[in-house]
C-alpha cells in the first residue's frame, strides 16, 4: 500500500536538437506546452503529494507563468548535467517520501495506467522503469562513421520515464555519485550502480520523448489518434 | 559513376506483432499498401536495373497482383529466416551487377535523395547503410525482467535500409554465411563480418519500418506533413 508519491519532473534540457529558439517542454504540442501534459496528468493522480519541476534557470520565471495554481507543485532552477538537475528536484521532497517519480518534461504521452503498474513494482522491488524492446539493429560507429560492431537486439529495451524509486534509496544513490562524481544516463543507472537491481515493466510505444523535430508530428498523430481514456482502467494500489 | 543498381526488397516476413491477419508490407497505409511506396520509388530511378521482391511463399501470387507492369520487377519466394529470404533474392540478380541495395518492404518512407547518398558511399567504400543517432537510454534486461547493464549510447546508431553493397563482396559474404551457418542481424552484419568495413551514412527518422500498430499512426502522419517532393534534390552519380 502505497501512502504517498513525489514526482520530479526534469525540464531544465535545452533540446538542441530541435532546432527552435524555445526550449522543448515548451513547444506547442496540438495549443498546449509539452510539459503541462504530463504535469496535468500527474496533478490528477490522487497519491501524489508533491510535484517538482527542474526548469532551467533561466526559464523558472516562464515555466510559473505556465503552471496552474496548484499548493503541491514547485519549481526550483536546475544545474549542470540533468542529473544534477533532477537531485536538485529529489531534495525538494519530504525526507519522509514513500516512492519518488522522476519524469521527462519532454514526455508528454504517458499514461496513468503506466504510472499505476510502475508505482505497484517499485514498492516491490524498490525500483521500476518502463522500456520497449528495441525495433531496429543497433551498431556502435566510430568517429569516421564505420561500423565497430552490431549489438545483439534479443534482451535490449529503449527505457522511458517516468521511473519510480523507493525515495530513501534514490536519495543514497544520489548522495554518493556526487561524492564520487559518478554519472549515470538515466536516474536507473544510479540506482543500478549503488543500490541493486531495477526492474523493466512495459513500457509504451506511444510515450515518446521529443528530442528532433519528427516527434512532434508523431506525438500530435498520437493524440488525434487517442481514443481512450487516459485515466481508463484506473486501478491504484 | 554508378553504371546499375539492382534492388532486393525483402518481404516475405509475418510481422506477428502487428496484430493483423496481413502481412505488414501489405497493409494499407493512406490507402496503398505499405510496400508499395518503396517498390515504387524504386522503379522511379533510372539506374534500377532489375528489382526482386521477395515475397512468403504463399504470398507469391497476392504480391504479384499488387505489383505494377514492369519488365524489372521479379517475385520470387523467400526462405526460412529473413536472410535465406535476401539470398534467394541476390542469386536473381546478373553476376554482372555492380551495386545492390537490400531494403525492407516495411519501410515505406525511404527517400531518393537518401538511396543517392549510399549508391555514392557505397561506391567508395563497398557497402554503405543508413543510420541516426539512439535517441533513448537503452538497457540489456534478463529474462526475469531486471537491468543486467545499461548501454553507452554515445556511438550507437538505430540501423535502417535500404543497405547498398558491392554486389559481388555481399555475394562471397553470403556462400560463406551458409556454408558456415552464420546468421546475422542484417546484410550489413555479414559483409562485416566476411569483408570488411560498412560506413554509416545519415538515415532519416521518417524512415521508419512498420513493426507495431504505432508505426502505422506514425507513417501516415509523415506521409500528411511531407511538403517536399520525395525527389528533391536529385543530383545522381
Amino acid at each position: 500500500m502505497v501512502r504517498a508519491l513525489g514526482v520530479v519532473i526534469a525540464a531544465a534540457g535545452r533540446g538542441t536538437r530541435m532546432n527552435l529558439p524555445v526550449n522543448k517542454q515548451y513547444v506547442k504540442l496540438a495549443g498546449k506546452p509539452v510539459i503541462m501534459y504530463s504535469l496535468e496528468l500527474f496533478t490528477r493522480l490522487e497519491k501524489v503529494t508533491r510535484i517538482v519541476v527542474v526548469a532551467h534557470p533561466e526559464e523558472v520565471g516562464y515555466c510559473r507563468s505556465l503552471v496552474p495554481a496548484d499548493g503541491r507543485i514547485t519549481i526550483v532552477p536546475g544545474g549542470k548535467e540533468r542529473q544534477d538537475s533532477v537531485y536538485a528536484g529529489l531534495r525538494q521532497l519530504d525526507s519522509d517520501t514513500q516512492l519518488v517519480a522522476v519524469h521527462d518534461g519532454a514526455r508528454p504521452l504517458l499514461r496513468a495506467e503506466m504510472v499505476y503498474e510502475l508505482v505497484r513494482a517499485a514498492s516491490q522491488q524498490g525500483a521500476a522503469i518502463p522500456g520497449v524492446p528495441v525495433k531496429d539493429t543497433l551498431k556502435e560507429v566510430d568517429g569516421n562513421g564505420l561500423v565497430v560492431s552490431t549489438c545483439k537486439r534479443d534482451r535490449l529495451y529503449s527505457i522511458q520515464t517516468p521511473q519510480v524509486f523507493d525515495y530513501r534509496r534514490l536519495m543514497e544513490a544520489y548522495r554518493r555519485a556526487v561524492a564520487e562524481k559518478f554519472y549515470g544516463t538515466d536516474d536507473a543507472s544510479l540506482f543500478e550502480h549503488y543500490c541493486g537491481p531495477v526492474v523493466v515493466v512495459p513500457g509504451d510505444y506511444r510515450n515518446i520523448k521529443i528530442t528532433t523535430p519528427e516527434d512532434l508530428i508523431i506525438a500530435e498523430a498520437f493524440l488525434r489518434s487517442e481514443r481512450r481514456d487516459p485515466f481508463a482502467n484506473r486501478h491504484w494500489l
